[in-house]
């Protein structure tokens, strides 16, 4: 059963959402794909939303760019968590996405990642993070990942001084 | 038979649409006011939105603010046009509604007028624009009113003039 | 006998608007294309504006980049609608023209668009949303329009989700 | 035992966050309030954070302006999901705070709700929305919440929309 | 004969101006004062504007707020030097004045000033400095003006570096 | 003897000038072309605007990107009219040089023009606006060159208007 | 002997730089004030930047609005250190001054801090840091500086953490 | 032994630095590179800056990306002065961390430099500036830098000015 699903407003998106993909994989967090349109498919929108929780569903990731009112539209509609990645088109390179996915009005929040593909990371993390919190294995793989980063910030960081040591 | 709806997100938002509601009573085009959130009452927006044409509706007027997603929401579900009022409030006043009315991705157009009070009478203005395509009635009063503007600066403009000269 | 007008304030804006055409085209709505500065031909203009509605035009698209006038001097000339497109120029990629076309003072509407090649197919889509209010035909294709976009949608989502089915 | 803690980065925070302390109170969701900056109490920072799942903590939400660090230094620290609320202040009045908060590199997330008060109340609400996953009575008040605040659009509208009639 | 004309887009900028006014009586250079606007009295700005050079006119100053255009449409009719000053209105603040009046697209210049008031004074100051290239009396008194600030900014100096001396 | 001086903060600058280069040979204005930096060659900035007036220069031309100082430090020098051309750097692509050169505080006015090639374009038809006042022959080839440009742009609206008739 | 200098553009500028007086007072450290304008002074903008090392100034504050020339202007004509404090001006609100101090071209470096009141108190201990690394006094007070800081944030957590707990 | 840190964010930040390198290798000021994050290797930044002075160093400069936080962070645990250097990522190019590192609430300073490369030239030039005050050689060397620097403006500009002489 999936606990995550991963929504874009359109296809073109998907490239950029790999990060996503990769570490829910890496969690071994089961999680499903969507094209959902806030705009050409409304209905589906909703429906999707509507239905979520009662397919399981934990956490809801939306991934849109321009006047992103995916993650909004999908939040008005269920209690379960969404975050939003805003992703970054020309010409505005995200300041719209960002400002129209977290200028939440009171009352339906939605939790708003960085723009493009660095926010698709942190949304398959933050997600985690969410399911961490009843899921042990999750906690643990989360952990291990934060542990790994860390190494790998530290190794760089052996190569690079090094290299300038006199 | 009202031929233009207003719709606001918030109730806050009514006294900065003053100006939209005197100009469709002086140009006599019958119009309703609601209340619908894209977010708090979304089967509403979903509803009404589907049944405007039905109802005799030509043009509906949105005004919302910070990630302003009513007149995105309204028109995925018409093909009337939709006309967005970018409210501004604090602390982003109106950038953020203005980007997320105004850049719909392709496929969904939303009419964006200027944001704020300005706006809100210009929504009226050009809601009468499109009536007037069909209304011999509202094309002249639009055309009086246009005259009427020119005259009222023109007389700003001999006042001041005359305060100036030497 | 052309419905809508396609002003553009310089020829390098041409390939920009194709999807504006095409969409044109696909409604059957017969429409000239021009090329006419606010600034480096302000007679033509005018003249443009001042007889648009006499030459049985019902709307008008006016694309232009930088400080966009383009748009609100045609529309202190006509009572007719008029849809501004920013285009989007180095180095401010459409800021300047957005804020240019969008921030009419009260009294000239402009019904603004997003920016660039979304916006000229929005300007399409939101100009055949007019004049569907007095044509059934065009009304018919609009809505057949909206339909196939959801149904293409609709297999993309079909792709992307069994593409992560597991 | 104290599900979500309060922090923020200066006790002039306090009267915006208002807000966050009414919705949780009446969800019935125990949490504490703490003031811990990033800059001028680090280790305060790096030992709450470091500590809170161990205290039982679920959420930690995190109000701070200007380069808005304290939501970024705690979910440094901890696994636990970290919600950012970026305050306005003067001058740049939130874009700065937000853009602090929001664009954490990948690999540690902050989930960003909207900036100032608004944000404060959707923070809570997106609290409640995660411990809502696992606390059915949290779930349960949360629906509530929306029902009623929907309810309140109704009412709204109701009144705007007769004030109206003619 | 006047020299310069003030011209404002809405008889609401006067007080704005007030600096402008001050330093032209101050250089005793002759000028008019106008309200002309772009949109709402397009045939009167292309009239003043066409004519502006025959009149005698050397420089015009052209203030306007929003989507300000009044400067570029002037340009647009005379090779007489426009000065732009970006007037500031909520919501944007003269962000959209600012771009709508320097971003003029290569062709057509107008010389922008700073927004506001600031930019009223300077707009004053800069058509002096065009007006001193002939006129050796304007020239000297600019040149006295400067010398006077600069002696008041020594005067401050004077007395703020004493207030701190122990 | 030269009549304008067009100084560039740094060598690198120098494609971007070529339209100003270009558009005063065609008016036959003689010029001169320097590299001056407000930063690196503050003397020279100093001494150049001191004695500009004395070598019978009638304008100066500051292209300056980033913190652009150049045409501030120059004004302060001199009464000659100064135009500021903000050119765009990486990266916040000209919005920091703009706002330098064009929000000098009241007092030493900076005439600033559009960002970048167009504004150089724009930079030089301002000076000759400025020179034509007093010299008839430069009148007469700007306005010429304002024919010649209304004239290319009649062509491109013939050709295009053409290509769309049906 | 004045270790700091303290210069600002324009006397207004006098009640944000409080902050600065009262940390440089509490640190012991001598200071002067100066009001200097790269603008309207910038002759003794030079004398003064070029002489600032021989009168044994260790550290140049500069405060200024707008574009805000003065750091840049002053950091030309010396090596010492030059911490630029952008204040904060009606319309733009510091993101002029910020930009135009922050973005130096290479080869001549601004230190710049927090816009308005904040940046000043930042750059008095800024200059404090750079002091305290050949004044161990100076590094004292400094560091008891921070251990209060701390202290009180700690007392505001326990206050406000008391007035939470049920 | 060490006298400047460059710390880094990320190791891809490597080569926007070389500018600094060099600069502190033309100065013979010995220095180390680290690469340590905020937020992936917090523990070590503390540790860090903590024992920073005690090893000697006087100068510590951070360079990182997006919600830019090192410099911040480090700044937290140390009185030594901290330079930040502002790195320009995808999509906001520079405004996040610009905003994340100068906009320093009051208490804490970070003297930020110019976004990018020319920030990485300039933080090695504070740095220098810095030491110098205590350190003759470096002082020369860096004199001689600025003549240096002064002298190739003016070979540029004799190459200039003579290409375009008639």
């Amino acid at each position: 059963m999936n606990k995550v699903a991963i929504l874009m407003g359109s296809k073109n998106d998907l490239p950029d959402l790999k990060g996503a993909f990769e570490l829910l994989d890496s969690f071994k967090i089961p999680y499903c794909v969507r094209v959902i349109s806030a705009h050409r498919t409304p209905a589906e929108a909703a429906n999707f939303a509507t239905s979520a929780a009662e397919k399981g569903l934990k956490v809801i990731i939306c991934a849109a760019g321009m006047a992103a009112h995916l993650a909004g539209v999908i939040a008005a509609h269920t209690i379960l968590p969404v975050i939003g990645v805003p992703m970054a088109c020309e010409p505005f390179n995200g300041l719209d996405s960002l400002l129209s996915t977290v200028q939440m009005p009171p009352g339906i929040p939605v939790a708003t990642v960085s723009a493009g593909k660095a926010g698709a990371k942190n949304s398959a993390l933050f997600a985690a993070a969410i399911l961490a919190l009843s899921d042990k294995d999750v906690a643990e793989r989360l952990e291990q990942f934060r542990r790994d980063q860390s190494e790998q910030v530290r190794q760089a960081d052996n190569e690079v001084s090094k290299q300038f040591e006199k």
